[in-house]
């Protein structure tokens, strides 16, 4: 990859442009370090597609000389793409405990545990990988056990700062390491790589505190049972809630997957701490009074599918909520997740709940996990980076960031904005920009990777809005006779029942094209194809002001 | 619809538990009155459908009493249903001069405006309608002229607030007539239908004028071209880009159909001022220097067709957003519409332009155009009403409203919270909620009304998640052969290419099952075709996770 040697190369395969699927490589030499390896949902535009997880195709063309993945901390968009790149490229892991332990989750659920290198470290650890030495520090974010990475090749030091905030209240002793930043600072930082997230931001991300203290305030208001909903992989809120349930007597039932597991991982490795017979299963709530117990659930963005959602439409086979019951939803919604959350909300009041909802800045909560314009200032302050490079955001993120850097005093010609796919190579102290590696998003549909592509997502679209319409016939290939048909059938299109008159026009339409080709006895099967469709989809237009799919079926005996 | 007779019935027909479609019928004995017509936008589960409007069956089964339409202003939740409706059902309709100037645009595009019944009314005018006599007070809204209505039946005022906020330093001088308001309340209000989108929201919405200070910052500021992009109906907005334009010697060039339209229409009518050499076409923007032109452009909530989005993609034929303009997003993004806006805004930047984007209330570039809660307080307090019926918005927000009816006097047993199709009866000043009238959705599909149903619907979203799999199979009746095919079509499922080892399963699959039946002389198609359905589903779901519709064609010859 390098173009000479001795240089340093820094590549941004997923997280640029982008919330999600993070994934950056630093090479020096023969040397290649992976950086996280997230996953992303997709938009609504990409019809029916599970997940998507970055291209490695650049990975899988310099597999031998990757000496490890390293991930800066557990959630989805640092984790989520291991079990469906690990089916192709299985590379030695680095990580936390926390962050190893969901990765485990993860590996054991596809079948690939077995196979998995996992190296667990602390943030004290110093690992060699060839010329590389690599070191860590402590970070603050939404989930316990975070590290920003320090990479020390021979050309210089390149820091990843992770996911982070400046919490210097934190919940858990989850400290920022400030020292060691500043330490890195001081001893020079070639390039820095920080997130991106909250850049657009003034002002300095509340402590997580502030929402324990709101928490504690809505508890010992509470009359009733207590519905909390929030991000299962929150730990430090969850300690919280069950600190605020152990204060006001309240026993805990978890419901949803997603909580069950975490705090079963995060209770385990001992960064969740609860009594012992705190724990009660979700049938026996009922035998509880109701300002005895507190029902922790999944569902905080509007989930269909999720405990919240379905608790809020009296669908949950074991829990009820009843009038007088509170429901506090720990989270502001995501943009895009809105109206779903707003759903769960009408229908709460609608059960005579008492609902805490809105931005976490109404309620107090939620707080961000993510560093605002001062903090990610403080960052760059404390790295003294030569160069810089924003990553984890989208564009006007990455945008705001250099704005911020440059205000702090890195030269604007040193920040470089990336989009997946740019390496940033640096030899001799000088940094380019010139290359790109192969890049692109790989979309996963149930089992399969990379076979859904934009002719099915745009097969898949047009059906979504006007459906499809097939038409079957049968002709006699010697005689150049219709013998069977044209039958319709309509899918997404219009009932058939109250379109009898619309189809019987279509099958009209389609003998008259064909029979005409017939009679100039065109005999290729694709011109019949066309005609009818050209034809019928003209009188479908004018008639319906829709465009469904055509299929003429043509089956020659 | 009367239980008996003198009895004063209020109806919601749409507008309840929803943002769009209004409708609400007050009807006295055998005199009906509708008041609003609009539609609404289908959220993401409706696939394909273009508008819904409210289902109008009650309106239809008593067509014979129905006095007029009575339209408060000229939003399309409050008008967009006129067309569509008045295909089956043509009233008589009333609406202030830039109201029915809007109307007459949507009547004549469809070919209705022959047909219509238009009546101009302004605030002061007196209509009656058999038994019951209407008037009207002035409001202010985020467009000009409109009305809250009164209707005094011989059972007593019911007053209809239409959408308000009240702007006491307004432009244009739409002011809210806040002594008419005092009077009727000091008269005696039965019943109070007021709106309720900004019932969450603490304090009172700040003056349009607010923005015009900042848009005049914002053109001050600007050394080069300005691009300003809202909501093509809030003329007061219009105004005042019109004004910072006339003060900084700026020509004006519109872009987007809805914005040539209501400019048109507004300026023709007098709501809308400007300097007669002010406008100029789009072509001739390049011919000015840059800093003497303004743009302004629909697409401010991220409308992927609408002027700002081809803008900010580069893909406008005639104009050019290049380094160093300004774009104004002068309007919050409604909820939903986030990442469309977001996708704009990034596209911006990457071209250099200065943005000004974001909420509202950091921006300064937008305010709202509908009370909140003091203000509802104020009108609440005004009307003093004896029966409190919260309309115009979701579940939440009219229980907030109840909340805020409550904490100025009204009794919470004479409070109705409605659902679409509640009625409310009054008789002998004893008001009741026990009636139902048929109620539902109208969905508008192309040209087609009500022929999109469940089904339809539920196909759209199955093959827009996973695609459809058709199988061709030919038979001969007589010999119980397979004589041609199978052949299966993907659309929307895999790629043929890839997956011919799939598809080639998929044929040995639905020969045998088909061949299993034929031995056991089963001779009917259902059961063929279920059983292909069944074994080819299961297959596919183990291979790929996917379930896709599966389309069996069974040709017998």
């Amino acid at each position: 990859m390098s173009e000479q040697e001795n240089t340093l190369s820094i590549v941004a395969l997923g997280g640029v442009n982008e919330i999600g699927k993070n994934m950056y490589v630093i090479q020096y030499d023969d040397d290649i370090l992976v950086v996280d390896c997230g996953s992303k949902f997709p938009d609504e535009s990409l019809l029916g597609i599970d997940v998507i997880v970055p291209d490695i195709t650049f990975l899988l063309e310099n597999q031998d000389k990757i000496r490890a993945l390293i991930v800066t901390h557990g959630h989805e968009d640092h984790i989520g793409g291991i079990p469906y790149i690990f089916k192709q490229l299985n590379m030695p892991i680095y990580a936390t405990r926390l962050t190893l332990g969901l990765i485990q989750g993860k590996l054991k659920e596809h079948g690939l545990l077995a196979r998995a290198q996992l190296n667990q470290i602390h943030s004290n650890s110093k690992v060699t990988f060839g010329t590389i030495k690599v070191s860590f520090f402590s970070t603050n974010h939404s989930i316990p056990d975070c590290l920003g990475i320090a990479l020390h090749t021979p050309e210089g030091t390149v820091v990843h700062t992770g996911d982070f905030k400046f919490d210097l209240t934190p919940v858990n002793e989850q400290y920022p390491d400030i020292h060691k930043m500043a330490e890195l600072g001081k001893n020079g930082v070639l390039a820095l790589l920080s997130e991106s997230t909250n850049a657009e931001r003034p002002g300095f991300t509340p402590s997580e505190r502030l929402v324990g203290e709101h928490i504690q305030e809505a508890f010992d208001n509470a009359t009733q049972k207590i519905f909390i909903s929030t991000f299962a992989s929150n730990v430090h809120r969850l300690q919280q809630i069950i600190d605020a349930a152990e204060r006001t007597n309240r026993k805990v039932a978890l419901v949803g997957r997603s909580m069950v597991n975490v705090v079963g991982i995060a209770t385990e490795l001992g960064y969740l701490r609860m009594p012992d017979d705190m724990l009660i299963e979700p049938p026996e709530v009922n035998k509880y009074e109701p300002h005895a117990v507190v029902v922790l659930c999944t569902g905080s963005q509007g989930e269909p599918m999720a405990a919240l959602s379905r608790l809020a439409s009296s669908n949950h086979r074991q829990i009820e909520v009843l009038r007088g019951d509170t429901v506090i939803l720990a989270a502001t919604p995501i943009p895009g997740n809105e109206r779903n959350v707003a759903r769960i909300v009408d229908n709460l009041f609608e059960l005579g709940a008492k609902v805490i909802y809105g931005s976490g800045i109404v309620t107090g909560m939620h707080v961000s996990g993510h560093a605002s314009q001062e903090e990610l200032k403080l960052m760059l302050t404390l790295m003294k980076p030569k160069y810089f490079i924003p990553i984890h955001g989208e564009y006007r993120m990455l945008y705001q960031h250099r704005l911020l850097a440059e205000a702090v005093g890195v030269k604007s010609e040193n920040i470089f904005i990336l989009k997946n796919g740019d390496v940033v190579d640096i030899n001799s102290q000088i940094a380019r920009q010139r290359r790109k590696v192969p890049t692109g998003i790989t979309l996963v549909d149930g089992l399969g990777i990379g076979d859904v592509g934009n002719v099915v997502l745009r097969d898949r679209k047009h059906m979504s809005e006007d459906g499809i319409l097939i038409i079957v016939i049968t002709i006699n290939r010697s005689e150049n006779k219709i013998i069977s048909g044209p039958d319709t059938i309509s899918r997404g299109f219009v009932y058939v029942r109250e379109s009898e008159g619309l189809l019987e026009e279509v099958n009209r339409i389609t003998v008259n094209s064909l029979l005409k080709l017939l009679e100039d006895n065109v005999n290729q099967w694709s011109v019949y194809k066309q005609a009818i469709k050209e034809a019928v989809g003209k009188f479908l237009y004018a008639q319906t002001k829709r465009r469904p799919m055509i299929l003429p079926i043509i089956i020659q005996i």
